[in-house]
Order: C-alpha cells, then structure tokens, then sequence
C-alpha cells in the first residue's frame, strides 16, 4: 500500500467533515462569531488527524468500509484540539506558538481560548449523539471517549504532569504521565474505530494493545522531537521541556535508550496485529511512520 | 405538598450520588488525587442542586418513578459546577469566594481548576453512558445536555457574557446573554427529565416552555440578588456585575422593572404546567420558590 496517499485521502475526508461541522456553527445563529472563530482557527491549524485516522484504520480493519465512522473519528479530533488550547494557557504550558502560529489564547485571548476548549470538549459528545450507527454502539463510543480524555485518562495525564513539572519524577510516574496525557486517547481512536466496526473480542483486544503500544511510544518520540527537531519542523518552540523542567523519556533514560524504547514499542505494537493479516496493513504503517516522523 | 421537605429529599438523594460518584474516582488509581480533591472541593460546597431536582420533577411529571434518573440528574450537576470553576478564572469573572469558600482556583492553583472543570465536563458524559435506560433514550439525553451547554447554549451565552463586558448590551443581546449563559442549561435539565421519563411531544413542549421561561427568570433574579442580596445570604460577593460592568437586568431595565419581568416569567412557567394537573405540583413549587429566593 501507499501510505502517503492513504493518511492523504483520510485526512481530506476529515477536515472535510471538520469544515463541515465548523460551518453549520457558523450558520447556526446561537453560536456567537467570535467563539466559532476561536474554535475554527484551533480546529483548521493544520493537524496531521493522527487520531481520526487511527481511528477509521482499525475501523477498517474490522471490516467496517462506511463513513459513518466520520463523526466519531472527528470527535477526537475536536478533543485532541481543546486539549491542546488548554495546555497551552498561561496557568498550563504557557505557549506561545503551535503550528507556526500563534496559540489561541495568544490570538483571541484567554477567556475566549478557555471557552473555545470548552465548547470544542461538548461539542465532541454532540458530533457522536448524532452519528449514524445503532444507539448502544454509539453508548459504547461515548464511554470510551469519556474514559480515555476523562480524569483516569488524558485529564488525568495532564495533572500529574503539570503537578510533577520542576521535579524529578520516578519511572513508574513518568509512565503515568505518558500513558495518560497521550496514551489514553490514542487508544480510545484505536478502540472506537473497532467499537463502530462491531469488532469481535479478540480483535478488540489486539488492537487494544496496539493502541497502547503505539500511544506510549508517540509521546516518547515527541519527548524526542523536542530536543532533535527544529523549529520548523515541529511548528513550535523545542527545548521547551527541558526549559520547563518536564519529566521526559529522555530525561530519565537519556536520548539513545529513549529511541531504543520507541521502537520497541513500535515493533511490539506491529507484532499485536498479527491476526488481522493484510487488513491491518495501513495501522502497521501508520506504526512505522510514527517511528520515522520528523513533527 | 411540603416544598422544603420535597427539595430536601431530593438534594439527599443527588448528594448522595455526587458522593458515590466522586468516592468512586478517589478509588480508581487511574484518577490522581490532587485533582479529584479539586473536583470534590466544587462539587460538594453546597450548592441547592437546582438543576438535578429540577430534572427529577420533571421526570416525575411524567410520570418517572425509578432511581435510574439520577445519573441523568447529577450529570447536569457536573455541567453546572465545571462552569462556575471556569466562570471564576482569573482570565474570566475572576471571582475569589464562591458559596462561601475560596473559589477553585483560589485554593488549588489555575491548572488544576482548568483541569477540574474539563474533568467535570467530560465525566458528565461518562456517568449517562452508564445509567439505565434504553440506549437510544440516551443518546437524546446525551445530544440534549451537548446542546444546552455547549457554544449554542451555556457556553455560547458566557463567551456573549465575557465580550460585551464593559459595553452597553441592547436588549437583544441582553436576552441572548441570559436565555444562554444560565437558561440553556436549566431547560436543559427540564427537557432531560422529560426526555428520560419518555414524555409525550405535547408534555415534552410544555416543560420545554416551562423550563425556557424558568430559566431565565433565574438569571433575571440573580441579577437582581446581586443588588440586593448580602454577601452571607449568597456566599459571594455582591455587587460585583456593577463593578465589573456586567449586562444585567437591572442594568437595562431597573431594578423594579426587573421585578416585574421575573415575576411575570414565573407566572407563565406556572401557567404552561396546566395539562399535567396535580403531577406537576412540584415544578410549580419550585418555581415559586426560585422568585422568592435569597441566595
């Protein structure tokens, strides 16, 4: 298969139906302008969909060939993008710029960044109530949405990391950390592409597991990034972790042994899709792209 | 009926939810404690539960009798207080007491605060995908609470709110400020209890009348409590819309205007109740007490 073309052709889809959702807001006369432009210029920044197309991949493969996966792989997208207005305030991260441009706080001010998040963050709930699949998939969507953002997951991720900032964490916390603030909803896009495919149980599982692997080894790679990447490549300041005394793969294992740990995560999450033969092949390369990428 | 015995009842049975709820998350390792003590810290500073027991009176106008309300109920309990934490932001009305305590942030620090009410607002959506009732049922309640407190309601009212501060509102954006910010949630949760209790499209639009009227003569009457009230009645300060050049009721209309406008909503909240006779004794009740309120 051609990856380039395949992550290409999804993510036409996606911001398709992201532009979609963005001008129904816009239409809608109870959505004050302002808000939807905040929430649009966060939204339209430029994102790769790494979630959405996790999601729709491991929906195809368990069989599933609609687009009716398109809500749910967009309503990641719509919590993947208030989180980051979050973690970018003032009180969070503190960031400046994302994705060669100005963070939305910096662009339209704190309250309306705080509000944009919010609304993105419901409006995601919104996006899958009003999906096209059977209520009790969509139940089981919603739940595992809420799971994997929620306080025992990305919220949750994000405290301890904010909470630990400064200080030296421990293995088993920078784990937590990793596990959680980005682990835990790029394994929710994995599982809910399975969920709308009615997968069986154990390939839910399998790809439970790959969604792991490969969401643990994502934030180690971008650990990574921020210290070998530029700032062109990444579209935002680098050092920053270490600038702001962050507990990072490579601060605790160094540089060589963090690259040795994302690849062995790779390699495992590849080897967890071994039942699915070549339907799994675009989830395998997504895997292998994730070990190469430069941003 | 015996109002405050009714409102009692009620406020025990979500308290008591609440606390399951939030003693639940204390025992999932996933969930750091840091900040489920901030979510418990709001959550459980005495708030009336207004929202929760309007939507169990609703429920029961229907003629609902089960428990299986309560997720439902408390969901929008978890709406109501994620958005007094983001409310209260420095970036936002920067309020330092709330319910005579310091504020969220005040006592945990900005991030966590942000971190709590995200929490608040995700985990809303994850306790209605457990409760009871038939998925689909579900699903309108989960499109209804992202509706009414998402940029076309709630949060759409508070960017309006936050904009026009400082500047002189019409009477348009006035109504729109608060048929939004605090309206769009309360008719919310009269819809939802209606929603749950499978009410007919008849009942469904007599409650969604009432709650719409409701809901903004609660509004109306905070604006005029913030006037007259005492700092002790309402556990914050008072006169702070003024100081902060807040669009109010009594702002626009005067105070005694201001009377008069929420004495008449009540009046017809009261009056859209007639097809349900006796069953809807308490949402009257209830409406005559939100006019005679002092906090």
């Amino acid at each position: 298969m051609n990856l380039n073309h395949y992550l290409k052709e999804k993510k036409k889809a996606v911001d398709l139906f992201l532009k979609h959702y963005i001008t129904s807001k816009k239409n809608q006369k109870d959505c004050p302008p302002h808000l939807v432009k905040a929430m649009k210029y966060a939204l339209m920044a430029g994102g790769k969909r790494v979630r959405p197309i996790l999601c729709i991949a491991s929906y195809e493969a368990v069989g599933g060939t609609s687009d009716n996966i398109l809500p749910a792989a967009t309503a990641l997208e719509l919590i993947h993008t208030y989180s980051l207005i979050h973690d970018d305030l003032p009180a969070m991260d503190d960031d400046d710029f994302r994705r060669n441009q100005p963070t939305t706080h910096k662009a339209f001010g704190e309250a309306a960044a705080i509000l944009a998040g919010d609304a993105l963050l419901t409006d995601a709930f919104a996006i899958i109530s009003e999906a096209e699949a059977a209520p009790k998939t969509l139940i089981n969507v919603i739940k595992e949405l809420s799971f994997g953002s929620g306080p025992g997951g990305m919220v949750g991720g994000q405290a301890v990391d904010i909470m630990l900032e400064g200080k030296r964490a421990n293995k088993k916390e920078l784990h937590y950390i990793h596990t959680h603030k980005t682990g835990a909803l790029i394994r929710a896009s994995v599982r809910i592409g399975a969920i709308m495919g009615t997968a069986s149980p154990a390939k839910l599982k399998a790809l439970t597991e790959f969604g792991e692997k490969i969401g643990l080894a994502f934030q180690v790679i971008d650990d990574i990034l921020d210290i070998t990447g530029t700032k062109e490549e990444l579209g935002k300041s680098t050092g920053a972790d270490n600038e702001r005394g962050k507990n990072t793969y490579p601060s605790i294992f160094g540089l060589d042994s963090s690259k040795d740990i994302a690849e062995q995560l790779i390699n495992e999450s590849v080897s967890a899709l071994t039942i699915f033969n070549h339907k799994a092949e675009a989830l395998a390369e997504i895997a292998r792209y994730v070990l190469s990428r430069r941003n």
